[in-house]
């Protein structure tokens, strides 16, 4: 197995967002010489679309995806426009930031306006998630935006993403886009797919697709504490990284290493510390 | 869709662990005129095998499980001799209390002596699962008990159960034991499987095998607070339990509905307050 090439490892931004503003994660990751980033849409508001546009593009970094379109389902009609919306502005600023991909967390069960769960029915949800996704691969394709589906982990099939593995997502993409390879794929997070029996054979089937956007790196750590902000480093977990990077290169995958660590460990610590250890980690342990 | 039938009722005894003892527990089913039970070996142990076995008895309570043999991932021969020897014993115990089947949760990776993970090789966790289940199996036909894979919730992979999909415990079930619908099959547990987008394929699946030994219920929170204690109560999550038992009545199960409830909150409550709230949810929200 060989090492990692250093020049594949980028930055998820949400990884260092309670330290810094995403102008100092930008500057971070030139200072460390990490050569790729993926903003997230609430750090790029805060900071103007432009300005981070115009620092990305003079830093020369490479933005491995855009965090993120999705969240499809809605109690009503209303509710969908909405969604539809925001999801075209999502594809415009991907563009704007010259990302590789929108990423697709593509959403759960209806919520109510406080935010609640306002359904059981999971079947609709995704039904809702496919006629989403395809009417958004209209206009995306129409910019040449490409999309990538994030299956998230089950225990978020309820609340963030009804699409819980990589051989679903691939479904979708197979249904949407069959002779368009282009334009819909899948973004890989190792966090998220790790456990799956069918994630060799789901990686080679995406791969013979070409539907590898993207892939994101982290570990998962035992005991896992919290559902949301429990991630670990890279080395610090059980994910046969090492593994799973190899299955990603049999299957064609040549593309960025992102490291997206949501983890309240890490953002109480030194973000310059945080890189260096992202750094290293990626050679050693991935 | 029908209401489930209340003799259809059984309680896992985890969900009282924390309130009573195993003879507390055998009283109160009978108080409530709830008609089955499914306890676990750990607090058998502490009231007795002999005394349990005869409560039971007197009581006319079906014993819908065992809880639980499984964990068959070790890190050296003499840690899998154990698990076999430990197994055997959990088979003996089923057969005393008269249980419909030996449910096994079959282990994660294998453990240090810290009981952290020492591996990070899942694959040859599921293939020392695959063997020690093999092996056991002539064990349990032998004296007629029926084993049931419980496929757990992929957050549980590295350190509880590394098999994790329904379809999973399928294959399983028809690699060990192709001809032989009898020995060995799967404990549905609506917790663990309520996310798959195969569920309805596979509890089909399983009907036409004849492999649905059991039925377990409970519901998924949102928020969930906890990895292992915030499960909550029939009817105050997300899952839709009606629609799921109707995927198993259609499939030709007629078992037990076990309600079996990790958590903090209902371990804090008045075991009599829960055994009425789990009757009159059974009938109404599941």
């Amino acid at each position: 197995m060989t090492r990692p090439d250093p020049a594949q490892l980028s930055i998820n931004t949400a990884t260092l967002r309670e330290q810094w503003t995403l102008p100092q994660i930008i500057d971070g990751c030139v200072r460390h010489g990490i050569s790729g980033i993926s903003p997230w849409r609430d750090q790029v508001a805060k900071a103007g679309l432009a300005d981070v546009a115009r620092r990305i593009r003079d830093s020369g970094l490479r933005v491995s995806g855009y965090c993120r379109g999705g969240m499809f389902p809605a109690l009503d009609a209303a509710g969908r426009l909405a969604a539809r919306d925001d999801n075209r502005r999502a594809v415009d600023e991907a563009l704007a930031i010259g990302a590789r991909c929108l990423v697709l967390v593509v959403g759960g069960l209806p919520k109510d306006a406080r935010g609640a769960p306002a359904s059981r029915d999971l079947g609709a949800a995704r039904a809702m998630v496919r006629d989403g996704i395809a009417e958004l691969l209209d206009y995306a394709r129409s910019v040449r935006m490409p999309l990538a589906i994030e299956p998230l982990h089950p225990m978020y099939a309820a609340d963030r993403a009804c699409v819980n593995t990589l051989a679903q997502a691939l479904d979708l993409c197979e249904a949407l886009a069959p002779n368009d390879t282009d334009s819909l794929g899948v973004a890989v997070d190792v966090y998220h797919v790790w456990w799956d029996p069918s994630l060799e054979a789901q990686i080679a089937r995406a791969g013979r697709l070409q539907r590898l956007f993207a892939y994101h790196i982290c570990d998962w750590l035992v005991p896992t504490t919290d559902l949301l902000n429990d991630r670990g480093m890279m080395g610090d977990g059980v994910i046969d990284l090492p593994r799973l990077r190899g299955w990603m290169e049999a299957a064609g995958y040549q593309g960025a290493h992102e490291v997206e660590i949501f983890s309240a460990r890490w953002w109480a610590c030194d973000p310059d510390e945080l890189l260096r250890t992202a750094k290293t980690r990626h050679v050693a342990a991935s």
